[in-house]
């Protein structure tokens, strides 16, 4: 029997991949089973309420605290086990990002203790559990981010896997339950609207409005109320955030770490002032717009129309901007070809995984409009405005992505400056080292295997690969050949550098351009500004209830987008 | 510039990374916007009919028919492009499955063609074009898939990345617009049992449920209309099946495969009759208690009720079965414990992933179950076996997708023969070679590397490792030691071998057996027996509309999962 020898690993024979199986599979029912909860809230199922769902969460949260305890303790007091660290993993500044979420949703919870104080009277107890609660399973959290964000764990994987995978559903669902009540009072203002316009002819019910009670202090009780729903999209984000970290955490259990040494690409805001200027400018603009709407908006018709009107201008205006940018970027990009690194990195999958598969929620919104302008009988003069709108998002966002894919995927320019000077003294010596061709192969886009094979170091240690194939030896001839004759050009790089230099610097512009268009871009869905609402055209077409379901559904990833794809062009100015 | 050597991959410099991005959002907008079309039909958008649909799926399929040809032409002509092949893909079964569906869809589209025929007066000259198309379209689909799904693409790849991924998501498309046409199906029968029940409170409108005409031939009219709901279950399997082979083939694209000497490994009847006896028992059970369930069901309230009764015991029964067959078959894993192959492998981690995300369909109804039987205010009888039968639909499916996702991973036993033969004439020659360090660190675990790496291959080359650690010489001196150690207890592995075989049947019975009850467990939802309508529970908890919502977008999930776990616990049966 093969027991002792098939089991090098620390923590037991159990196969690593049926942990993970096992695990994923706790967490999803885990999540299922509250979304059920959530979902029967929201369609009022009988004999379920929101304390129901509220102790579930708290459960939860519990549950996550007593783990993340056990483990801060353990990592204290074993310091030796966690060594390995990957360096993609928990970037300081999103670190920072998620500190910033967190304590605006510490402010958000202390409103809602304020709230659950003053109307205790109708209010079930779990209402005033719930925020405690979270505010300490928020602090807690952040600091087990800040911590161990980095960690690639080696021991006790099982439970390990365990703990982690109950905190990213864990957050999931704390975030699915911000997103509903979100979607809730946007929809009760949306319908509010409504009726001040005079809309008679659909079944208007506010849902879960106000409590059944009077406030007790009268002064706050408005301001909590009002309030609270200002802070809701930052602690949407916080769970969403969090919840994409720990799942990285998760991904690298097990995982055995090259020692990468990393090169440290503090933000500078040092060169990229025409894209910052660019970009404040639209910032500051669009927070003007969505004032502006907010206020128009269900007035009165007329200015409904120029609220909306206002609107679409203004995002075609500055999509276009971004398509262009983006444009560029990628024409940059073709004309200096560099081979990009495949190496294994989970927050880096990730990370695209989310742009693609979140905006594939704004796409549908689009497809949405786009399809309900074609199929319109009517067609008001300002819903016009919605096609090149939708068609822009879809075309922006398709760039967009394209741009900050091939940015984090790309090799480090250091890294290229290296080999130049390695090749240029292996020439000079004349040799023709057995390990020339490795380096070649690894630096000039083969080492972008698809296989997902991570390369063997630049530093640090001495790799040989020999190719299953025949072709071997033929294929290193040809390739010493070509050394020889690109060692010659790689002299004249030097007096090209001002030309990649201003290449890069027309980069760096862009990514800090878009960063700051894309958290515009956040603004306007994250505070009720919501044109696919307001519009009326979808809403006659498709049919009030299922456009608005449509709207509930794609609309949290649609503005998870504009977060994630801000966080990712701030990673791209670093690197550029 | 580093352009020349930057790209050194046939079909010019743009990155392999780009050109997928760029077809796979290609891709998905095209599905979003084929089902935000699927959608406005299903709920009866204004200005948009079904003969939309089916033209934006017709011209789908003709690009798609386009394309194929093409390629065709070009890997008749051009042989040598194509020359790799990934083994894993494309397997014979798979093939002879997806044609057995192939023909039965074009049963059913020659039934749609008589129904048109039928009923031409009233019906738009899309709905008879679209079944000519889609029955060329299979042919030429399934003799595309027998002669290039186990192609790995390496030329103008950015081409044929689109062409593949459009034929994907058109065939997901067609996925789609069969299982909204069968559930409309199915809500409608379910209507109509509920008016002969007498449920007045339930606004009950049949949905598109027959032509505005007269039938031009009588007596074939009510065999079509009758016959093609039999047939769209296997109309369903076929474009899911076809979606996820073309998925496959698109991962493949551009990738670099290990030339693997692939074990054929025919499936045999032999050693495997007790598994077949108990799953035939239970096939059969299960047709005959799915034919008594749908004449008995909706004739009267006692009747249902007993249908049902009789369904979850029966169905209760079968599933304790399986989770005990798969925590043996689990245990005796856990009893010999083998290194599992963690090689890149597209095709399988599609398998496993498709595992647990579409269980996730069937969780996400049993959850329901559960929570409206602990919040239902009344409990009829026969509904507490609801109870049971969702646990255990949980748990079995989560048993069950450890037991093949471990399966599929687990190395060929042969591999681990030739490491014990290879073991002992290195121990006899006396030598230390510095090669069985690596062979011993391949293939006793350590090779199960988490970052996906491809370990040397067996034969063919010879690979040396050495690690970036310090620990390096110390490791191999263990290594050594261990190695002396181990050759004493190989020799009395020829002894054991007999546990191993009977192992290894009680392994492949158990297969066979769950391969068997996954089949009878399509059954039942597929043709349309579905205790989620008919229960009456959820319906009274969730509300009406919501539920149904829930078991129209799970279901099909939960459908496919059984025919997908059949289909991997066949590969199972054939490996083990």
């Amino acid at each position: 029997m093969e027991k002792a020898a098939g089991s090098p690993s620390v923590g037991g024979s159990y196969p690593q991949k049926n942990a993970e199986i096992l695990s994923s599979q706790y967490g999803i029912n885990l999540f299922l089973a509250g979304l059920l909860l959530t979902f029967a809230w929201a369609v009022h199922a009988v004999g379920i309420s929101k304390s129901h769902l509220l102790s579930y969460l708290i459960t939860l949260m519990l549950i996550q605290l007593l783990w993340m305890l056990w483990y801060l303790c353990r990592s204290c007091t074993q310091r030796r086990l966690i060594r390995d660290k990957d360096t993609h993993a928990g970037a300081r500044w999103l670190k920072c990002g998620i500190t910033l979420f967190a304590v605006i949703t510490l402010i958000l919870d202390s409103f809602k203790i304020g709230y659950y104080i003053d109307f205790s009277n109708c209010l079930s107890p779990t209402e005033g559990i719930f925020p405690v609660t979270h505010a300490v399973h928020t602090i807690l959290q952040v600091y087990f981010l800040w911590c161990h964000a980095k960690d690639v764990i080696q021991s006790f994987k099982t439970l390990e896997r365990f703990g982690v995978i109950h905190s990213v559903f864990t957050n999931l669902l704390l975030w699915t339950n911000g997103v509903l009540t979100e979607s809730k009072h946007q929809l009760n203002e949306h319908k509010e609207r409504l009726i001040t316009l005079g809309f008679g002819n659909i079944t208007i019910v506010l849902d879960d409005h106000a409590p059944q009670c009077n406030c007790t202090t009268t002064t706050l009780c408005s301001v909590f109320s009002q309030g609270i729903y200002y802070l809701y999209p930052f602690n949407i984000e916080y769970h969403i955030l969090a919840s994409t970290m720990l799942y990285v955490l998760w991904k690298n259990i097990g995982r055995k770490v090259e020692h990468h040494q990393q090169h440290k690409t503090p933000f500078k805001f040092h060169g990229i002032t025409v894209g910052m200027i660019f970009g404040l400018i639209v910032l500051t603009s669009t927070i003007a717009i969505v004032v502006v709407y907010l206020i128009q908006i269900g007035r009165s018709k007329i200015k409904s129309e120029l609220a909306l009107t206002m609107f679409y201008l203004h995002a075609i205006f500055v999509l276009a901007l971004m398509c262009t940018a983006g444009i560029v970027a990628l024409l940059i990009y073709r004309l200096e070809d560099r081979s990009l690194d495949n190496s294994k990195n989970p927050a880096r999958k990730l990370d695209a995984e989310l742009l693609v598969g979140t905006a594939a929620g704004s796409w549908l919104l689009s497809w949405g409009s786009i399809l309900a302008i074609i199929c319109a009988q009517a067609h008001p003069k300002y819903t016009w405005y919605n096609l090149p709108y939708s068609v822009l998002v879809i075309i922006e966002k398709y760039i967009q992505n394209l741009f900050i894919i091939e940015s984090i995927h790309r090799e480090q320019e250091k890294v290229n400056d290296d080999i130049k000077t390695l090749r240029i003294v292996t020439i000079s010596r004349g040799s023709t080292l057995s390990l020339t061709p490795s380096y070649k192969e690894i630096y000039n886009g083969r080492a972008t295997r698809d296989n997902g094979e991570v390369p063997c170091l630049f530093k640090g240690s001495i790799c040989r690969r020999e190719n299953g194939g025949g072709g071997g030896a033929k294929e290193e001839t040809s390739q010493e050949n070509s050394l020889v004759m690109h060692s010659a050009s790689d002299f004249s790089f030097y007096s090209s550098s001002s030309v990649t230099n201003s290449k890069r610097r027309i980069l760096k512009n862009i990514a800090a351009f878009l960063f700051l268009c894309n958290l515009s871009l956040w603004i306007p869905p994250a505070f009720g500004c919501r044109p696919e609402y307001d519009n009326g055209l979808e809403e006659i077409v498709f049919g009030f209830e299922p456009w608005i379901i449509v709207v509930n559904l794609a609309m949290p990833f649609s503005i998870f987008y504009r977060m994630h794809s801000a966080a990712s062009l701030f990673e791209v100015n670093c690197k550029t």
